[in-house]
């Protein structure tokens, strides 16, 4: 890279931090993920990145790859995507490593979401002498943070619903089969996304009926953060000898439930509850459960994000049980394929739950389109 | 052009034809769309395209463009779509034209489709001296006349498939509201769609349930042709009142009903006959219209293409109702809406027949996607 970038503008430099940025793509979570170059006189001297939760910040990970390398950054220009922080938490504020590295200028994207920090790094670093460049290409590097952002400013999950259909629309052929609807790279992609979250929600019919694992399983060689599974699970249906179950002492589980439980129920949470389930028992309406109040209270457990997989009716519910959808974003994972029906049997992904006329339905805007072999995935933003 | 053109390669002078060829979409069905560029030393000397159905061929415009402006193409390159006519038809023979304007060299990108005169234009060309290029850049060339090759192969309609759906994979709210579904930039490129085959089908559900005009309303100024409106009603049920009727002596409208009518039945049809509406009877099996028969009965006729506007029920039909699906492409106007239901009525593209197991689908591959504000079209290829 070093050798590559000549005579770039200082939009290039940003554009290469928030690549390395992305290099932390299901590693750092839930930090943000940051990037950042030092550059002198238009070429880049070191690059960096916040490569794990835990690890080194992005603008540490440069000046150590300069130092490391006898390479002296006085006087250089800092890329970084996001306000360099200027508390102490797992690491050093970096706003007292770039004073110390003598760095002259400093060109940060995003801007620290914590109101109580937000520009404080910037005030530290101004006060040292050093010129501030703000909201450098400030969408492209917040768009990298959608979760982190969210979840400061809302202290609630990002809720990402996806689903597989075909191209008439089901999600399962009129016998119920769906095994499968996308392809395999399709399929990759969702573990992907489920390395990207804290957690993977569910419903007991889907639970029921596909005795899902909901873990992620990408076979690159690299330790992946698995996600916690979440089951809505009123009535305690969830079976011991399950998937999930089996697994729930390595990976954990939360069945949520009513609050008013039956003996039975109360006895069967007691025994999952040996088996290693964590139990949420939350207000539900008719068996629904109210997924506002689970939002908050997932978040108040430091969950930030969460996949929901499931099936019609709980899309259903993420999607017109209140006045405005509990999802932030939408995937649609589109195969290429036609089951047609019996013309009563259709299985479509969004069941029981909807607005009477074509007008008043739910409109989104124009999606992001990935391809995975002959699927296509639309994301679409709520 | 003429001027912006210089330093380019024989493929980018075939690509300049094809661009020509595309003007004349929508005016010269059923006549292939075909382009034509005469070149020297690597710069053009005039262009030509068929405008219209009746008027020049690419090459005779070419050459009357270069006459016109007194511009000497002896000597000369052409390059041409398609290969040049040899007989009298509407026009007289092309070859001649190359000929005697002294052409020195011709490149062609597709074959006439005709097996009695495929490579006798190339033949004629050759055996006056004049060295010729085929297949060059051929899938390019022929892709822009998917219909005319098909027609010309299989003597039956190019069938395309057409329909909108939410991402819900609906058709309709649970009440049965579809106004609408796609956006007014989708609904104008179906118009569009509609000006470039012979006729447009639908089924009698959806001609009583909307009422359709199925004419071409393209405000653009242009006179655009107006498709045949085709109408599956075997028990004729179409409703003299409806738009079709009322506008059936200015815009053909075909009926298509069983054979064996009652005597309503037939009273009805005498009815419809008097309004001007014309009557295909054809075998039908539990109120189901044979679609292969029909297809080969409608291309005995001269309808080399029909856009298939519809229900589920026809749309199951035309993908179910034999062994492989009677349809050769499926546009799927996506809509970024979500309708949701009651749970029980649900309207979604494909009813009433399909598979029993998903790895039984009808599987198509990667789609041809395309924009329409905040709506995606998707091209799939049958």
């Amino acid at each position: 890279m070093k050798s590559s970038i000549s005579n770039y503008s200082e939009k290039d430099f940003m554009r290469r931090a928030i690549k390395l940025a992305l290099q932390g793509e299901g590693f750092v979570h839930p930090n943000p993920m940051v990037g950042a170059v030092i550059v002198r006189d238009n070429k880049i001297l070191a690059e960096g990145y916040h490569h794990n939760y835990g690890n080194l910040h992005a603008e540490r990970d440069a000046l150590k790859n300069a130092a490391e390398q006898n390479i002296s950054v006085e006087g250089a220009e800092l890329f970084v995507t996001l306000e360099p922080c200027c508390h102490h938490g797992k690491q050093p504020p970096c706003t007292q490593a770039i004073i110390d590295a003598k760095i002259k200028k400093v060109y940060i994207g995003s801007r620290d979401p914590n109101p109580l920090v937000n520009g404080k790094g910037v005030q530290i670093l101004k006060d040292a002498g050093i010129e501030v460049i703000q909201d450098f290409l400030k969408e492209e590097c917040d768009s990298i943070n959608k979760i982190f952002f969210h979840y400061i400013k809302y202290k609630t999950p990002y809720v990402i619903l996806k689903y597989a259909m075909t191209l008439d629309g089901q999600t399962a052929t009129y016998t119920k089969d769906s095994k499968w609807i996308s392809g395999n790279s399709s399929r990759t992609n969702v573990h992907k996304t489920r390395a990207n979250v804290s957690a993977v929600l569910t419903g007991i019919q889907t639970a029921l009926a596909d005795n899902p694992m909901l873990n992620c399983r990408l076979e690159d060689g690299k330790k992946h953060f698995n996600p916690v599974r979440i089951v809505l699970d009123s009535s305690v249906q969830l079976k011991k000898d399950s998937a999930l179950v089996r697994t729930a002492k390595e990976i954990p589980v939360i069945d949520v439930c009513a609050e008013n439980l039956s003996s039975e129920e109360s006895e069967r949470m007691t025994e999952l509850k040996n088996l290693g389930v964590e139990f949420i028992q939350i207000e539900s309406c008719e068996g629904k459960i109210d997924l506002e109040k689970l939002l908050v209270l997932l978040g108040e457990r430091g969950i930030d994000s969460i996949l929901v997989e499931s099936g019609g009716f709980l899309n259903a519910s993420f999607l017109f049980q209140k006045k405005n959808p509990l999802v932030n974003e939408i995937h649609v994972y589109l195969a290429p394929k036609f089951f047609g029906n019996d013309g009563t049997s259709i299985f479509n992904p969004v069941r029981g739950l909807g607005v009477e006329l074509a007008k008043d339905a739910l409109t989104l805007k124009k999606p992001e389109i990935e391809f995975f072999d002959d699927d296509i995935l639309l994301k679409y933003e709520v």
